[in-house]
């Protein structure tokens, strides 16, 4: 008998005092229902997430000082968790302190030392510095230790005692990216293996949510434990981190798994709390069944608890979303509702003289259906005002007294509009409403920037912006038909074209909208992206000459032929959006609002970009010129 | 006999096909002069900041296929050179292909093979991963490649042998952060010594500008050419590149140290060229002079240089800047003006009801003084037509049919007077003027957020943002002097107090400014963002209580006092800012323009930080009570 507590609990990133407070909290809860081991995240002390702040010394001490006291609260119960430890001897390859991502034992208010350690916790091997991980910018791995003590990760890997009423038990504890060892050098689960008699295995994660990772983890995990041929024991936080431009939500999905790789408990997503399981009924355990959820329930459960949980830690209660009738921005709303409610919503319509009025129609059905608040601002007149002031304020070079005067082209003009809605009246509307203004892009937009800087690109939070235009729809139905239950996103904003209504090439009565063809842009945009090895011009335009295309980035059939009828022209669409995703969009990204991401590549610093502007290689250019000049026979 | 050539070339970031051009060309330029060796920077042909484009398969062969053009230019010259390197057999950890930081050495069409080394080139061995370097993100390392061949990386550090008419030269090849061991657990440089028969060493670097780097580079490189007692050729680009949110200059400094550890020849900052030097002659060579330059100076050349680079990067040709009369507009119309040319520089005033007489003649001053465009925009107007339409517009809350009116609050009016400079008026006439608009936020505005989204914190290069307050009063009074050699940036300007005149209280002409204290507040701010062991209010406050504060952080002797008449008075303004920098200077930093990057840490990327918030370490709230409630005796 051993009963084990996984504490599926909530981190707030660069907060050890609130941290260690919750965790002293569920110590004790833990304690009360006679728990005998309790399992806490990795880095549940600091955070994981927190930029740089690693690199200031006083807040190492605190997390020491708060260490200490998760130590000392070990009494009838051994407490495992993860937080940072210093070594203060030794220096990073930075110069700085030396600073382990590490796992504390803690039983009897003293630390466990693992048998072959030269330090009583257990040291990270594997640093993730792929996506949005940098671990390797502040954490000394135990690979890098084995190296400098003249030694091999194998001869420190070892298993932690724990005597528990009297009895032994042997612990393999292994920090998140320990358990994907698929490409590294070192196997931290399979040296652990070597050791007979480990009775379970703990992992200690800080995991960030990703669409489908959590079928990869039950899969590897199912598999490492049968192959240990023990307990697998997967502990993750909930939460919201951030990475600055980039936010992720923490889903937890704690979960055990038996010797036989049947997943015998699985703690549910986003909510924080204790999960008890004895290690002795592991065996009879029913395998847990997973409920089948569709990916769009998944995005829809991380968003919202993404939303809220942002607003929270910006301590911001209202929203107002700048509602144009259209698809994206009625989604926001109806997101945004749902979190604040109706009475923190203010929706907002701004027409100008190009909206036409099915879409001011649309934006007051949705705000009715909602029930927030709602307002109308215009802003023909103000738009005037500004093309007139420019036209007619003449400059004057001062060195020749030359006077000229500035034209208004009709792009500008659409710019102004798209400014004057967000810089002029949201921005304002939002302070006198007490809250932040909402950016309702979506990926597809932000991949090559057709968005106006300052603009319909402004906000507090891109909520919708790793979400592909595609999924934006799904999500409108989803929240009809699941959450709202009944029409809240009208349907005749699911079924009109698509269109910023800037002008009178937008405009949607006509069926005129935006340039972007959603259904095949989204997946070729997706491919520049998301692909683990990104696909470019060169790969793109190969697969389109092969007939793989559609294939190659998974669009529906037909459609490379539907819009292009020629190569000549598919290949000017191709270099338009490249040469805007490489070039313009960069810069217009450099300012975007926070990202919240779902999906595995997520704009921000989990993409990693410069503004170098666009690149065709040379086996793209060949191939281009040999389109344009086939040879004959 | 041996004739070498340092190519301190230009590199395109993300361009390997005009790299490739450059390098011909330098290469028949170099054989032309008789050269016998012609050495290239560190990635000289993909370039080096180029965030994830690494992981696009078609440009790592497109830069095969480049080597492999380099190395066939090798005939009657060695070629050594930087580049990546791929192994398409091995995977990176991130489960990519295999990559590696490596320089070539090619001669008479071949590569030449390093004596220990398992391919035919020289890998990094040290990766840095602070900062702005993200060199672990994407290559394999030699020491990782050391232990994934179970040996060590002494085993593999060797030499590289060339013939060169008749006679073998072994060369010590290093790359970069090979030079720079001083933290790491191998030693490069080191390790080649125990090799007594090397010639001479190579260092090919992409070492991004910092100020003061070029010192400690000197001391650094004289030293070890002495230790090794061979000659050191240190052979870096100039050029501009970036991660994104901060942008580098790289001003090369391409140096030949003696095995006397003198510096024997130089080649001029930020200056693409061919250095020639026979190794016979580096003995009797005289020590360079190295000119001692002040450190505006320094600054002013990597701002001119960075600037202008920039602006051809992006393709802009023409500059607007708002102009206020104050010293940061002053400054950013004199710097685009002298890159640019008065005739393409477009300077703005825009006064509301509380810009004074004086700032506005001032700012007519300057643009006179520069002799560019000019033009007044009032935008008194069209805030008040703005407050005006959000205290007459009420809001309706649709489920009930309630309406309220919304208030305009006098901080919202002095962000929205900000808002309308910048994004109707700045943004719509730099696009009708034919460029982009300046943002002039200043390090000291950026750290603490003093300045509106989308207001005067907008733009498409903030160009002095990594300028403290009081380096732009420096390089003002630098430019007047050395650079126009006339008054241009009006004394008045920098005698008058800093003021954002955005309400009455900011009255310049009754001496109310800004709420910073420049001359303390920059060196607070300068203690939290730029020691290497970050500075946070528990620091602060420590040296305060011992009496070490004005030392510890750098500012005149006195201020402390002259500012704050009790600890209280200081803990409020240490808290107040701590706050602002920790919180919503984040959020504002996350949409910030790109940074121009001239100290040794600047915001972006060089400056990772999440939006989490203040924190206070338990050992800041102890003194603070303590101070509050002192124990008596």
């Amino acid at each position: 008998m051993l009963k084990i507590a996984s504490a599926q609990m909530e981190i707030q990133p660069g907060r050890p005092d609130i941290n260690t407070e919750n965790m002293l909290r569920l110590i004790e809860e833990a304690k009360a229902a006679h728990a005998d081991v309790v399992i806490f995240p990795e880095m549940a002390i600091p955070g994981y997430l927190l930029g740089d702040t690693w690199e200031q010394d006083s807040f190492l001490r605190d997390t020491e000082a708060c260490a200490a006291d998760i130590i000392a609260a070990s009494d009838g119960i051994a407490v495992i968790f993860g937080s940072v430890a210093v070594d203060w001897t030794k220096k990073n390859n930075d110069g700085r302190p030396r600073k382990y991502n590490a796992c504390f034992i803690a039983s009897e208010g003293k630390l466990q030392h693992p048998e072959a350690m030269p330090y009583p916790f257990v040291i990270k091997t594997l640093m993730p510095n792929y996506r949005e991980f940098d671990d390797t910018r502040h954490f000394f791995s135990l690979q890098k230790l084995a190296h400098e003590l003249g030694t091999t990760p194998k001869s420190l890997i070892s298993p932690v005692s724990l005597k528990i009423r009297g009895n032994r038990w042997k612990i393999g504890c292994l920090l998140c990216e320990d358990g994907w060892s698929d490409n590294y050098e070192t196997a931290p689960m399979k040296l652990l293996e070597e050791y007979e008699d480990i009775d379970f295995y703990v992992n200690i994660s800080s995991s960030p949510y990703t669409l489908g990772k959590n079928e990869k983890r039950h899969r590897l995990f199912s598999a490492a434990a049968k192959a240990a041929g023990a307990p697998l024991f997967y502990v993750n936080n909930v939460g919201l981190q951030n990475n600055g431009k980039t936010v992720y939500t923490f889903d937890g999905a704690s979960a055990v798994y038996s010797s036989e790789g049947r997943c015998v408990a699985a703690a549910p997503a986003y909510k924080e709390g204790l999960h008890y399981i004895d290690v002795a009924e592991i065996p009879s355990r029913p395998v847990v069944k997973r409920e089948k959820t569709s990916e769009i329930a998944e995005i829809y459960a991380a968003l919202s608890y993404g939303v809220k949980k942002f607003l929270q830690s910006i301590r911001m209660e209202k929203v107002v979303v700048g509602a144009s009738g259209g698809i994206d921005s009625a989604v926001a709303a109806a997101l945004y509702t749902k979190v604040l409610g109706a009475e923190n919503v203010l929706l907002v319509n701004m027409p100008s003289r190009f909206n036409s009025q099915t879409t001011r129609d649309l934006a007051h059905a949705l705000a009715k259906n909602l029930g927030c608040y709602y307002a109308v601002f215009p802003i023909e007149e103000s738009v005037q005002r500004t093309m007139e002031q420019i036209a007619k304020t003449p400059v004057e070079l001062l060195k020749t007294g030359e006077r000229k005067e500035l034209a208004v082209s009709p792009f500008l003009a659409e710019n102004i509009q798209a400014r004057d809605r967000s810089s002029r009246v949201l921005a304002a509307l939002a302070a006198a409403f007490g809250g932040g203004f909402s950016c309702n892009a979506n990926k597809a937009e932000t991949t090559v920037g057709y968005s106006t800087l300052y603009g319909d690109q402004a906000g507090f939070l891109a909520a919708l912006a790793d979400l592909w235009k595609h999924q934006v729809y799904d999500l409108a139905r989803y929240m009809n038909e699941h959450i709202f239950q009944r029409e809240v996103v009208p349907s005749a904003t699911i079924d009109i074209v698509p269109s910023a209504e800037l002008s009178d090439a937008q405009n949607v009565d006509e069926g005129k909208g935006d340039p972007l063809l959603y259904p095949y842009h989204d997946y070729l945009f997706r491919a520049f992206v998301e692909r683990w090895e990104k696909a470019t011009p060169e790969d793109i335009l190969d697969w389109y000459v092969k007939g793989t295309l559609e294939q190659q980035i998974g669009c529906e059939k037909g459609l490379v032929k539907k819009h292009f009828h020629s190569s000549k022209e598919f290949i000017a669409d191709l270099e338009r959006w490249w040469n805007l995703f490489s070039g313009l969009a960069v810069a217009k990204r450099i300012q975007a609002p926070p990202i919240l991401a779902v999906s595995r590549r997520a704009y921000g610093f989990d993409h990693r970009e410069a503004q170098n502007g666009a690149y065709y290689t040379r086996a793209y250019r060949k191939m281009k010129e040999q389109l344009a000049f086939p040879r004959t026979l």
